[in-house]
């Protein structure tokens, strides 16, 4: 039980430690100053979130790691993010596309864990919450934006919803974690959010004058740490180049 | 003169060994397989003259650091390339462009330091100059190929020429250390260079239909280690990744 409560702190940490750094590389270079600046609060609020989630897979697991020795000192096959999170930034509509996506299957994440029978991760998803519940209608402003916007912005968001889609699936797959967790009243199965999440992309979707490719869970692996892609790898070189050059640094 | 001299390995090795890693970046997708396999090979005699260079650093400074601990264990303040070996690849021609810059400055290095009062000096400097007269060869061929190619190839050489033209410069410019291994008749004065380098310029140029921009040493500060761009840290967090990660990992 143990073993799979700190796994399941780590798929949720590690989805929002994994995009909060890709929403940080937008920092100081997004197309307008709100946008930047909104994007770098975002990635802040998902690193907040990052410490209390690896913070309790530490706790959990016993073995004096915190959440930055989590966070810095793993290599890429000890992530447990979703694939969706690690694919590369874009252009700006590909990653507001991405970030909605997740967006969209957090917050109903996160309104089920408010029920949860463990009490730190009851707490922890009712402050994620209200922030999520920001990111979503800031990310489905944005989708619907450029999505029913020019002919460009269309054709782009129309492109980064069919680069990504295929990833989305893997949110909604159980495996034998999953499972455990869900049987301990912990977390909802995960194939339970689908509904909710499927009338939330139909309306946005179709109020972005958007076309949802067919069902698609071609991509999967990065939650079970089977395989990530080529790219979470290179991310972690640059975000953990630090503590990795100097491990006893401290500010 | 100890420390001029390990100085002046890490200044020959550094420049090739991050012009060897910029060049690697091409393996497997390079425009079509004979460069490919030419740029991966390029890129190997480089790293080859880099463990000659550091090895001698190593054993110059006398404290155990061996070409790899050099190479892997430093952080960018320590490196001493010259600015315009970490600059980025660009696109194919932005390449050959940076490599031809650099080629032609570095077999007029090494056939002078073939004289070199230091005999393992002269040694590394025979060896490499093999090499980097074909580099050069090849690199010539390639800038006059693009520059008096196609529209399209030429404007894109003569762009490659103007962005990386204000880095030629501090190949040539000396400081104490190079005045200290000149006088001690071990390499030769940058300055000297120079005459032989514009007369390939010119001949090289020429050909290639593409226009020399005037004489710029607008960035410098990379061989003395003052400053070097936002490019060379990004490349090391890769580069030296693995033995970052794992300190004490061996083959």
């Amino acid at each position: 039980m143990t073993k799979d409560l700190f796994e399941f702190c780590c798929r949720m940490g590690d989805n929002t430690l994994v995009l909060g750094q890709r929403v940080s590389e937008w920092c100081g270079v997004a197309p307008v100053i709100e946008e930047d600046i909104a994007l770098a609060n975002m990635g802040l609020d998902l690193i907040g979130q990052t410490q209390l989630w690896l913070g309790l897979a530490g706790e959990t697991e016993g073995q004096g790691r915190d959440a930055d020795r989590l966070a810095f000192h793993r290599d890429v096959w000890d992530f447990r993010n979703v694939l969706l999170v690690e694919q590369p930034n874009g252009d700006f509509g590909q990653t507001l596309m991405r970030q909605f996506l997740f967006d969209a299957w957090h917050l109903e994440m996160l309104k089920a864990l408010q029920s949860a029978s463990h009490d730190q991760i009851a707490a922890i998803a009712e402050k994620s919450t209200k922030e999520v519940t920001y990111h979503l209608e800031r990310s489905s402003d944005t989708v619907i934006g450029l999505g029913d916007g020019t002919e460009e912005s269309h054709a782009r968001m129309q492109a980064a919803l069919d680069l990504l889609w295929p990833y989305a699936g893997e949110m909604f797959t159980a495996d034998a974690v999953d499972k455990a967790i869900a049987e301990q009243g912990i977390a909802p199965d995960p194939a339970s959010l689908r509904p909710a999440y499927d009338a939330r992309l139909a309306e946005v979707l179709g109020e972005a004058t958007l076309v949802r490719p067919v069902d698609d869970f071609a991509h999967q692996g990065g939650k079970t740490g089977v395989r990530h892609t080529e790219h979470l790898g290179h991310m972690l070189s640059s975000m953990q180049f630090l503590q990795r050059a100097y491990p006893d640094a401290s500010w």
